[in-house]
This record gives structure tokens, sequence and C-alpha cells, in this order.
């Protein structure tokens, strides 16, 4: 195995696997998301080559990794999250697998779950969400606010801040609660994570101030966060 | 803090996140899921007290967590994948709360997403799955499958492969194409990893010599394996 798409966690850089760490503590070459945090590119070893993902397009970082790995360099694709989940970690793989170049995927701690927890909500619990949809904020008037309404559980919206004020009047039309309760969470798991909780009708404008990275999280669940916080904030920073 | 709720990851033991075995290395007290991996058992300390959840009842659990805590024991409660997919971790955090016992989650790696990765699916996928659903197979009959089907992405079923006939009949009925591609994939990241995979009105025969845990997922993402697979599987074998 030559390439390897590591996820790296959702923020928090403790929040990395084992098996992710060792291959990034020998990588030859560190391909890596904006986001990910900066103790993680730390850990690469001195020589290494580093290149942010930001100044390429998908296809060059696909031509990259390709060309890297056919010289047999140990290649880690270091992406934020889960390189599965809103990660276009399918189609790096399909690049080189294309390609014949042999890679294995280390999945990561998606922040579908991770980030809802670090600040209290539990994205399912036993009597108020038997289930949980993740979607993209990107298209926004391609999502079927009717079938989401109907699925009672929890509705975590990847990307979906700047999008936040239509995909709430989407689901309002659509007939959900105006009172549902909802958070946004931005640098979630890290230091400087912010959280603005509040009704599902109000949510996008006490959110105006945040910056991405954030996810939304809407649904019943959302009300137990405080009740559930513990030291969850805290515990989470780096140690 | 003295209570951790630590996420183990879906199988294979380099999965767990560094902060979750740090604490592991360091714990009094050990309350494990039967799940999760005997390799992991082993990182506790040897002279460390170690509680198999599934000799107790969730009350007793949560009883058992606030005494420890109280007592100011170093406890970790090791669960498989995330504590809070699926995992009822909010109801030993709520009990913790109530009780004042400080404690923490750390998010671990979910099964969701890394056990279809490991099998070659990717649950979103450009153009393919832009979203994605988390149900549990505990009650198939309370599942709105109208609205499951209207919502075009990766379906995932949690401990699914008991009530896998309902559930494709019920997707069927609600009107899903008999030819949607399914997969079961049964202790999912393992060395002893098993995939079934097929037509959904023939998954469920197809997958009768199967044995929990397993994981369900369908979706046109999974006609995706075998093109992705690289050399996943062996790569997230223990190593």
């Amino acid at each position: 195995v030559t390439v390897a798409l590591v996820g790296a966690g959702p923020g928090d850089p403790d929040l990395i696997t084992t098996r992710g760490l060792r291959l990034l503590r020998r990588c030859d070459v560190l391909v890596h998301d904006r986001l990910v945090a900066v103790e993680l590119l730390d850990e690469a070893p001195p020589g290494s080559v580093r290149i942010a993902r930001e100044e390429f397009d998908q296809e060059q970082i696909n031509e990259l990794l390709v060309a890297y790995g056919q010289a047999g360099l140990h290649v880690v694709r270091l992406k934020g999250g889960d390189p599965f989940v809103f990660g276009r970690g399918g189609e790096e793989a399909l690049a080189l697998a294309h390609a014949g170049v042999p890679f294995e995927v280390v999945p990561g701690v998606s922040a579908l779950s991770a980030v809802p927890s670090a600040a209290g909500i539990p994205i399912t619990h036993r009597g108020i969400a038997a289930q949980a949809t993740l979607v993209s904020g990107h298209a926004p008037d391609e999502l079927d606010y009717e079938a989401l309404v109907r699925l009672t559980g929890t509705l975590v919206v990847f990307m979906g801040l700047g999008s936040l004020a239509r995909i709430a009047a989407g689901l309002l039309e659509a007939g959900i609660e105006r009172s549902t309760p909802a958070a946004v969470i931005a640098r979630g798991t890290r230091v400087d994570e912010q959280v603005v909780a509040g009704a599902l009708d109000e949510i996008a404008d006490l959110s105006a101030g945040l910056e991405p990275p954030a996810l939304v999280v809407i649904g019943e669940a959302v009300a137990l966060r405080g009740r559930l916080r513990g030291d969850c904030g805290a515990a989470l920073q780096v140690g």
C-alpha cells in the first residue's frame, strides 16, 4: 500500500485514530485539507513533502495522488472527519483504483456525531431520536423537505451555515414545528468551538455571526444540550 | 473528570482514537461492551477492574458508573463505535450529570461510514448519494418507509440483520426499485469480516447465513463496491 486516505477526525487533533497517526508519522508525502489541525500536520516527518489540498482542484489532487503513488512513495491524504462522509474520498479512491495504485482507507471520526456530542447533543437518544439523517447544505433547493420532516429523528447538515435560512424555511414550509430545537456548532471539538442554539425559526438569525466550518443540528435531541454537557467541552480539548 | 464515555470504534482495534487509548491505558475501572475488541481490553492496566456490560441491565450500569465516579476512580466506559450513535451514551451521560459526577465524552469512529468504507462502499458520493440516513433495525414497524424511499441517498441500518426481510419488504412496498443495490456487512473492519451484496429484493435471503453484529447498507452507492475496494480489507486489519 502506498496511498492512504486517512480521516483526521472532527477538529480536535486528539481524535485521529491510532492507525491514522501511525501512517502520518511515517509518510513521505502529506496532502492535507486546509481545515486539518496544524498539530496533526506537525506529526509528519520533518523531511516530508506537504501539499495543501486547496491549492489545486480535485482533478489535480487525484493526479498528484496517482503520481506519488506510482513513484512508490508513502502518501497520506489527510481529510477532515471521515473520508467517505462528504469527503470526496470515493473520487480519489476511484482514481487510484483506475490507475492501479494500491491504496487503503483509514476511517475517521466524522463530525456527524462527534461535533454534536462535544456540544452535549446526542444525535440518537432512546425515546427522543431513533434515527438521523445527514445532508449537505450545498444544494438546499434539491432537498426533499417533506420527507425530511416526516423522518422524526435528528437532521444534521454539513456545510450548511450559508444556506441555513433557506433550509429552515424549507422545513417550516413542510410543516415542522417552529419551536423545533436547533443548534449551529462552529469549529466543533476545537478549543475555540462556538455553539448557538435556539428555535428553528430563529436559528439563522442567531447564527449570523458564525464562520464556517459549522455543523447544523435540528431535532428534539438538541434540547438535551446542557443536561448532557458534563465536561465535554473541556475534555475534548487537546490533552 | 473521573468517568469517560469512550467510543472504541467499529471493530478494528486500531481505529480507536489516540485520546481514547490514552484514557484506557490509565483507567482504574473498565466497563466494556461485549463486542469491543479483546486487543483493546488488554490495553487496560493489569490491576484494573473489568466489567462486561452485558452482565447488567442499563440501569445497573448507570449506577455502577455513578458509584465508581463518586469514589473518584478513573472509569472508562468503552462502547462500540461512537457513544452517541445508537450507543445509549446519552442515558449514561444523563445519569452521571444528574448525580453530579464529572464526565467526558470521547467520540469514536462509528460503524456508520467505517464499516461500509472498509467494504469499499462510500455512504456519500458525488453524483450518486448526496445524503444518508441511519436507522435502527430494532423496531422495523415504526419506520416511515415512504419517507425513507423519497430520500434518495444511502440508508444504513444498525442492528438490522434480524429485521432485514421486514425492512426490505417495507421499502419495496413503498416503491423502491427491486434492483436497488444492498449489502450486509458482518463484523465489519475486523479480519473476519463477511460481506454479502445483491439486489434489495434478494438481500435477506442472501444474508441468511450471517451472524450479528452486522450493518445493512442500501442505495446506489453500494454499487461502487469492488471498484473502490483497493486494499481496504487488508489494510484495515490490525497492523
